[in-house]
């Protein structure tokens, strides 16, 4: 297979030419630049000398057209002018960015700030949420790459809403991410000692990822309240933790969350529930694409805390888009993705 | 004045030492140990090599009467059967541990898991959450100060639950520590390549701070519903940040809290209200005694989010605990607690 | 006391600014700014709030004529323009940047690559390394404060230079600091993600502090040969470890260097000799203007092994600055220097 | 392939066992312990669950005579008695200890102070610096695997010195480390919160790898002057970095450095010179076998600089290790050990 990455030098570029080098099945990795045409990757990123050192292609439909799949890792108001120029028929495209996540014209402005992307496209796009979605994926020629933290929440409240097991009237997802997830661009917000030593919160009530859950929660569990969704900043490089609180419907009991994620999730790999609380922590998963989730129920309040943790540059980006690759290939769901976490 | 430390070893003890020593009331420290009578404290902790060289000394009556105050950073379990002693009409004792906090002594042993202090002990100890018990706070002579977690929580949620102005029977706090909440123990929850780029969550549904808080609610505000309280461990030395989640309740809105925290606390020169929500973080009073609070009012879901951060070894330890002080001996509130956030 | 503060929105600034607050012979503390002018100090910097709400001033001279010092802790190249406008007879001035160091013009400009300050300017200023030109310091109106790194190398050297029992042809000095050395413009090399958890080596045998110490070494011990001096970032907000390589003269033990550091340094409050290696630590000294000297030396080589951490914040910037400010008004040394170190 | 792990529940062994998982020529991985037979290893190591979760096996001649190939990744002491024990000639061990290293035993006596492993098995033990000894490995029995700190010396100066480039009489060799190296046994000494934004130096002229450094010296470059080395903790999970100072031998050029390095690694595939200094950091190398080097000469002194880091966990440990297995068993030395870095 030739695969391109457009948009290789932000993080979640690095992190797809970091898997798919060791993927079987990928005989050739082209990397592109609107900007830096002609640069050795590797005179850019040091990190992969002897590893990496062709240089970035210009983006040309010629180079493109000869690709079986190109990752477009470009912000948000890039890719919805950049990919109807380059999908065609032969070329599929896994977009990482949220252009094409919310079917919804409307909110997509109201939340993004920006001009959609083109009808046709978003009508076209398949939701990759890999694990709830995979028939679609399977046919799919645009896959729109679900963001770090809906993937998170998703995969652990999508089967207890489905089977009703808990309210969807009073949702409250707690999430908390480290640093990687604001992007490479360096600001204050990312400078070592303001981030270093501490803990904020930022976009409160504001995130453009609480429309991305809430269509997901309708598209998936048929579900239709709006959620209290905040993100926080803790000083690590990668990670993701939701931790989710959640009203137990009635006479719904810990066994029966448990028996539904079980259910759901016994087929597929890279989710894993936790029955010991003592363990669950981001660096459980860091470099992988697992997503592990952990339940508590307590019996003085009704409630249940639900937590998932996965690596945002993986399962939240990348991993899962190079999981989506594998389905639209007819590949091995696995292949690519088989590390062992660095858990230190 | 004349003060004691017993447990000086500790963090929180350590502490009230890095504060009272700069105290421009304080004539005296003397530390105390159980085990390690004779030792010069700078031996054990050389950062205060001459500094502090005293000899650690033995914890005898004799010694202890002639001081005006001790302050016990000994561990719950301990001061239960310490305070006893040492406590005299002449002698008041501030104590860090969670012995005396709790009213109700069958709370106590379900979530300490441990014997309470005698009752009498109990009734007589005063709940030292400054802002909020100043004039029992100045009659004490034996002050039950504040975990750190409640501190965190209470201090953001009492004036709106006392106005009624956020709905009780569904408070969601999410709280997040630096690792020294967890003690100087050496163990592998806290071994530096386990907590190191890492978030975990700890002690679900379970942590003995919860019957604190629930205790100071009805206390305080009148409020009589059990909380959902989830602790998480975020990679950084100090620093509380508590995410509390509640209903508005109706016609309510994001002024009408705003007044009840300006109201409450104009008067109160550590408690600082924050208008933008742009720096809200742990670092911003890192080091002082402040406990800073913002509010954010979501239309679409009818909830505020409501977020306090602390120093937990500070305003959540030994800093209320000087305040504390400050209030039983009629000096200034802030004296010896008015140092600038350590921001970086 | 008035005293001025040209660049209080560097790290620099920001420490004069937390020690300056509760000095007890500052009357005021007045914040000047270029290009800020009226902005609330404590919206730029919110940790402030409630503490320093003062507005930014513009730098006029009707203004800066009532202070009594000012200290400049503005980017080399700007002091060298600035300060010949605002010394006067009667205001002082205390420099923070390397523009008044180098007395030899040539090197300035080769180790700089900028255009010298004013030669009469340079000359009259006095380098400000307190322990060693104390009374210089006491007649001075332009000090030009020591660079961080030279003050950590230049304590536990010079000495033993002076003395004659280390060899100056082949010291080795190999520097540590912490990320905060590098400033608060947000760039690539202090990215969180970048930093964090990783060490790198930078401008190696080209560090502006290079001619600073060899100038210093010649000064105060009369040693006349280049060191070999290199820096790393490593991933801590504050902090310099040197570790600093040297043969020892013939006949030469432990002993004598011992004896030399504690004769020289026994009557400054600020230097302290640690006896044990177990302990040698930048937390040790965090948040104080405390330097902390160890030595070792091994029989197997002849060689000596010596080391010395500060907070280069405080000893390397803030703090000396106002070491050397209280030696210029007659006051106690250690007046608003007081603090314990922050250890955790 | 039939492999076995002593030691699996180390740093050292977690490691072997994350990079033996995707090796392609190992069937089996058995993993072995003393005390916690029968217990799931992904039970003890939850971020293993659903990959590895086999029970750990009894120490059993019969079940370590089916193997291959067995890593003893046990503490130094230990080791030398359990080797004699389980090598034989159709099983092949690689020690990671320090057992093996010294040929001297009085060396071996005096600086790890422990008895010394019997003497025909230290001479027939192959020192595995994987790019100095690759003959001897070929035909090895048992390995003893370099320590993680002369990894990083030997392979930035053994060429230099071989070569005479640089004078072996003053060399002087500083070396910074993450806080695995020191295990994971729970002390004061890797507790977060006194590690965390800290630097501190230990074992000053007293670390037990100084005699293996002097020893490989010896061997592969025919120099016999001892070192001055020393190391430090920053606050980092994985990395070395050896900064190392050297003389240049007269009429020698920063060319000839780089050529010597070039000769002698341009067939070697995980050691990689770096020209350009800005990137030479420990991130660069993150969770792979490369060892970068870049070099510095100094005209003002004569003097050069040389910086090498590795993954001390990986070239310094498990990595190696591996490298060593593929030699011993003809396979191709990258194998199981391609790998990108891990940069953010």
């Amino acid at each position: 297979m030739q695969v391109g990455i457009i948009g290789a030098t932000g993080y979640g570029g690095l992190e797809l030419l970091r898997l798919l080098y060791n993927h079987s099945e990928i005989d050739n990795i082209h990397l592109f630049s609107s900007s830096e045409e002609g640069v050795a990757f590797s005179n850019k990123y040091t990190h992969l000398r002897k590893i990496i050192d062709q240089p970035l292609q210009k983006i040309e439909p010629k180079a493109l057209q000869k690709l079986d799949v190109i990752f477009t890792s470009t912000p948000s108001g890039v890719s919805s002018k950049l990919i109807p120029k380059i999908l065609t028929e032969n070329v599929k495209v896994i977009d990482l960015s949220g252009d094409f996540r919310i079917k919804n014209t409307e909110d997509y402005e109201k939340w993004y700030k920006l001009s959609p992307a083109p009808q046709q496209f978003i009508e076209q796009s398949v939701y990759g949420l890999t694990e709830w979605n995979e028939k679609e994926i399977h046919k799919a020629n645009l896959i729109a790459n679900p963001g770090c933290y809906p993937t998170a929440v998703l995969l652990s409240l999508l089967p207890l809403l489905r089977d009703q097991l808990i309210d969807s009237e009073n949702l409250i997802i707690d999430a908390k991410s480290g640093i990687s997830g604001a992007g490479n661009k360096p600001n204050a917000n990312n400078h070592f000692c303001e981030t270093n030593d501490n803990t904020s919160i930022y976009k409160i009530n504001k995130h453009q990822h609480i429309p991305e859950i809430e269509q997901a929660m309708s598209m998936f569990a048929h579900t239709d309240h709006p959620i209290t969704f905040s993100t926080h900043l803790v000083p690590m490089n990668r990670g993701i933790m939701a931790t989710s609180y959640a009203k137990l419907q009635k006479g719904i009991t810990k066994n029966d969350l448990l028996n539904s994620l079980h259910d759901k999730y016994e087929q597929h790999p890279f989710v894993r529930i936790l029955e010991d609380s003592s363990k669950v922590s981001t660096a459980q998963v860091r470099g992988t694409n697992y997503c592990d989730i952990h339940i508590n129920v307590d019996e003085r309040t009704g409630r249940a805390t639900i937590i998932s943790v996965i690596d945002n540059l993986v399962k939240g980006a990348a991993g899962q888009a190079i999981q989506n690759m594998n389905l639209m290939f007819g590949l091995e769901e696995t292949q690519g993705l088989t590390q062992i976490p660095i858990w230190i």
